[in-house]
């Protein structure tokens, strides 16, 4: 836990709604849809971003949006996250102001839009700050016990569908499990809980429903995750990424299938499968 | 067809790579993934955005990038188009200059990422734009024969995954199907690719595999396009912008399934079925 718990409001709001359509035979279906909404974050009364969140965990989301975007360099520098949905803001207060980088602000008007630019103007430097620990290691089996635990978690996406989620397991025990319209909104909520509850990324695992597109991987990384887990594929620059930041990344998890493209020697397999050691 | 069609490169380059992955067996397979690498657009030699793109037609994903951002207002503007993968980037003359619009390039800086952000600023103004035909009929056959049309064209999702599909189509017929790793980008390539061709979207069909969030209906309803169709599911934002809007929305596409969501009156359904109206 960190030292400075920053007092925060817990803001989440209705989820899913129901709206009325029409299926191919003509007969009305309530179908469930989930929540989307703006949420304008402002550091210090400065607007920085707005986000089109689900909002089920708007405080997290803002510390970890700070946190991934190196706007803010400590969870103890945050006195209040105050969320409220009537003037759809969040605002978050430091302790003792910080010192706007504007050149990295402005480095943000070149990029915008879903793998419409993004972070691409600090790659490099993002890489080089992240040490991923060698030693860390995951078992087959503790990875389909976390694929099998996931599979069961229960989801708004089961219900509502357009959603992605996050999760950081322990082990095959899921820790925080994240859904939100945007994948990259689910990955900044988990650093942002990670960053509250003062909990570090070296023995974790990083679960994600979405692609291991550049952006995903980079994130999953800077929070120090040595795994890397997806249910979906990958594109070559999430996969070159990958390499460079020695993260084991595994993709097309499904079931009790999966592929591992990078850091196969943190992966242990058993010697000898039981059914043929006991024949 | 445009008076003055610009002068543009053709510099698509290679969309897929393969790689070797482990399987839960342990053994090796040649696994194919989506190329992604960074574009970064120059609007007269002004540097705009960096876009993570699959590269397939990055010509028209600079142009529709430009159309649906309304940095520049017509085709006609536009001298050339100019892509270099070596510089990785894509640089757009027009033929008067553009009076770059500080306070719209400024908007972009509290706009980013995969639902974090993007256009929403301008949201209001942008719906208020949008006049979409209201006598514009698509059958339940012709809705059919698209999506049939739809799951048999050939992609490189099927091979590689991690890509999403945009297409534009007149009844039945796909006249443009693009595929990124942003759904944004595939989207505004359609956008370039009808404004290159001089194409109106008032009798078309937008269908797209992703998401219909808030973002994604303006988009397709910029370009004028009163029908958008999705294999996936939608945002309750995305439902209230398509009913503002008056696009017929319809969701959940696959196979013979589908739900219309919102502007059931421009869908025609024939009244009787054949196997009812002769037994």
């Amino acid at each position: 836990m960190p030292q400075q718990r920053p007092k925060i409001s817990h803001a989440s709001r209705a989820l899913t709604y129901t709206v009325q359509a029409s299926n191919e035979h003509g007969e009305q279906v309530a179908t469930e849809i989930a929540g989307e909404g703006p949420l304008t974050l402002y550091l210090d009364k400065r607007e920085i971003v707005t986000l089109m969140t689900l909002g089920a965990a708007p405080e997290a989301l803002a510390l970890g949006y700070l946190r991934n975007q190196r706007l803010v360099g400590s969870i103890e520098e945050i006195a209040e996250v105050q969320v409220d949905w009537e003037t759809e803001a969040v605002a978050v207060t430091t302790r003792h102001g910080v010192t706007h980088d504007e050149k990295r602000l402005g480095k943000r008007t070149v990029t915008s839009g879903c793998g419409q630019g993004t972070m691409f103007g600090d790659l490099m430097e993002e890489i080089e700050r992240i040490h991923l620990p060698e030693d860390a290691i995951l078992t087959v089996a503790t990875l389909q016990a976390l694929l099998e635990n996931v599979r069961h978690h229960d989801t708004l996406y089961k219900k509502a569908g357009a959603l992605h989620g996050c999760a950081l397991a322990q082990g095959a025990e899921i820790l925080y499990y994240v859904e939100d319209v945007g994948r990259h909104n689910a990955v900044d909520a988990i650093a942002g809980m990670m960053w509250l509850d003062g909990i570090s990324g070296s023995d974790k695992i990083f679960y994600t429903t979405g692609r291991l597109t550049s952006e995903m991987v980079i994130k999953a990384a800077q929070v120090g995750v040595p795994f890397l887990v997806s249910r979906s594929g990958l594109t070559r620059m999430g996969w070159e990424i990958a390499q460079k930041v020695g993260v084991t990344m595994i993709g097309r998890a499904q079931g009790r299938h999966y592929l591992i493209f990078t850091g196969e020697q943190r992966l242990q397999r058993t010697s000898m499968p039981a059914e043929v050691a006991h024949p």
